[in-house]
């Protein structure tokens, strides 16, 4: 068949919107028609260059939600008109990674989906011409159809809008779950969030909902303060204005340094300023930001001897089949609010303006519509 | 009263044995005639000068056991006639830190024991002439007798040898507290120890404690390798004798990475190693080695956004006046082994040959008898 995508030709330029050729699913694959894709920084690192692994030309994307139109040979999980939310980390429930209740990083396809290709090797894209298109993070959402893995799918509510759920596949899962699958804040913990974006507001709600007491939020834009404390931040501190030394005045503010910080900036020095505004001897920072090639954290190892814990998180320790479902569950009960946060909707034809507001500051998230 | 003790006059200079005085125990302290005690890298560390807060002159040691001779009032746990161990990290019970179970930090007595004092602020002992000598690490067992807050001795089995428990004050449990009290190492896990010194092996022996099914051991010095395999290591590594990249010959040894490295060295390099040798998305790194002052520690954050946690230890985890006593119990009952590690013993005068032998890495640990 034939669909609409926005294709990133080279890396450095802006998207281009064609008629692609998508071949219809394998065994074990879905096709799906995507009905809203959010544009997240994780697209803009590979499209810029920035990312050294990044491959061309390719049909970026990997926050959407849609329909399954047509399911492959031996699926089981999905049928035509179920409503779906592309994984980038997929759960195929039987590797070493998914049978490990410490992990969700599954690894049933990771060498493909690095590769840009279908788990068979090969990409379902192409230009008209016949010159295959890659596949990106095995979601390639920036198309109005893609087709995945069974395995890289969560069925989700069908009431669930569209352009709402999308941003549970990436950004709303990522901050939520940093919370609660990666650090498990337990209820009136303090917590410290570094940078109030789409992914730093997510925690602030995700720590909300998981009844912290104290939320503090710093971000060097002021401008950010109303919406964060519109989800749950309860005070704000811009570096900028701190006299002295910032980390002091974080372990002051929560009286002896936080239980729980997150890094949602990807600057390493803001990495290492959030694991010392840890509380000794119990505090755990967790990182989540996306740090440039070749960035390195640093901190003297005092810091972790004293009971600070550095970790990570990617996608928000959400095994995605399991875990997605129920946060869109969360967004219908009115838990957790998505709303607000989408500030932007956009046509495909439109999708570089996303990218645009992005890099403006003025958008939290993007959302393209088909 | 007056006792013998090996002073640190100044900082890089050999302790000078002499008759110093003692003042009897204040209210809320304990009078402990010290039987034996251990002469650890952190007494080195303080004595050489390489530690920036190192008072003198003061009295070093910090793995003792000995005979409670007096109490002082209001003290109720403790009598004359008890065998202790004395705590360098107390256990009060009643600070914010003993009462959260997520640490071992007391802080009851930390800004006083930091100043060589102690908690009324000054000083028991005191040179011949009157001028105050410190307390160290709230220990001070290079002296035959010493004075401690109640709170920082472990009543333990009478039975036990003091010439062979004084090592569970610091260097056993650190080990094997690092194992269970700071990476809770679950029956079956691989693991990785890096520095198969005192401390090194007694990582080792707690991880055949904990049931680990592959303890492998990194060292650069090939006569540590029958010692480590007597106290159950099953795989030995030199560094210097791996082709290529040491992480991944580790990688690969352990399978995909270990579910739990510890470093023993104190070496900011190995603390990295240790790191990135752990298994993506579960594996834990344990930094149990101090570094020189200023040191740092690095790594790409990539490493724990793909799951790695890094963590830190001190006095392994162990809250002293709970856990000391059980390590002594099960070395009494043959649980862990603790001779072979003694290598040396010497009388108080000969203090400064056991500091020597470290150097000269001939010692695991020289214990003096009084
Ligand atoms: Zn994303
Ligand atoms: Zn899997
Ligand atoms: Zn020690
Ligand atoms: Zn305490």
């Amino acid at each position: 068949m034939r669909t609409r995508a926005a294709v990133a030709l080279e890396a450095g330029k802006p998207l281009e919107i064609m008629e692609v050729n998508l071949e219809g699913p394998k065994a074990g694959e879905v096709l799906v028609e995507i009905k809203a894709t959010g544009i997240c920084h994780t697209d803009e690192f590979t499209r810029s260059g920035a990312d050294p692994e990044g491959l061309f030309p390719a049909i970026l994307g990997h926050e959407g939600a849609g329909v399954v139109l047509e399911v492959g040979e031996g699926v089981t999980s999905l049928k035509p008109g179920d409503h779906v939310i592309p994984l980038y980390t997929p759960e195929c429930r039987q590797c070493e990674y998914c049978l490990n209740p410490k992990t969700n990083l599954c690894q049933a396809i990771r060498t493909t989906q690095g590769q840009g290709v279908m788990p068979d090797g090969t990409s379902r894209f192409s230009m008209l011409d016949g010159t295959p298109i890659l596949h990106y993070m095995g979601c390639s959402t920036f198309a109005n159809h893609t087709v995945l893995p069974e395995i890289a799918l969560a069925k989700i509510n069908p009431d669930a809008p569209f352009d709402k759920v999308c941003y549970i596949g990436c950004g709303v899962t990522t901050g939520i779950g940093a919370v609660i699958n990666t650090a498990k804040v337990e209820i009136g913990s303090r917590a410290i969030v570094f940078g109030l974006g789409g992914i730093g507001l997510n925690v602030v709600q995700g720590l909300r909902l998981a009844g912290a007491d104290q939320i503090v939020g710093v971000d060097l834009n002021n401008d950010k303060q109303a919406m964060a404390e519109h989800f749950g931040m309860t005070d704000f501190v811009n570096p900028s204005e701190v006299d002295g030394d910032l980390v002091a005045h974080l372990v002051e503010l929560t009286k002896g340094g936080a239980d729980y910080t997150f890094d949602a900036t990807g600057n390493v020095n803001v990495m290492r300023t959030a694991l010392e505004a840890a509380h000794k001897g119990w505090g755990e920072s967790i990182v989540i930001g996306v740090a440039p090639a070749g960035a390195e954290i640093s901190t003297r190892p005092f810091q972790l001897v004293t009971g600070r814990v550095w970790r990570g998180t990617a996608f928000g320790g959400a095994s995605g089949r399991t875990d997605v479902p129920k946060i869109v569950d969360w967004y219908m009960d009115g838990k957790i609010e998505i709303d607000p946060m989408i500030t932007h909707t956009l046509t495909l034809d439109e999708i570089n303006k996303g990218f645009d507001l992005m890099h403006a500051g003025e958008s939290i998230r993007a959302v393209v519509v088909f």
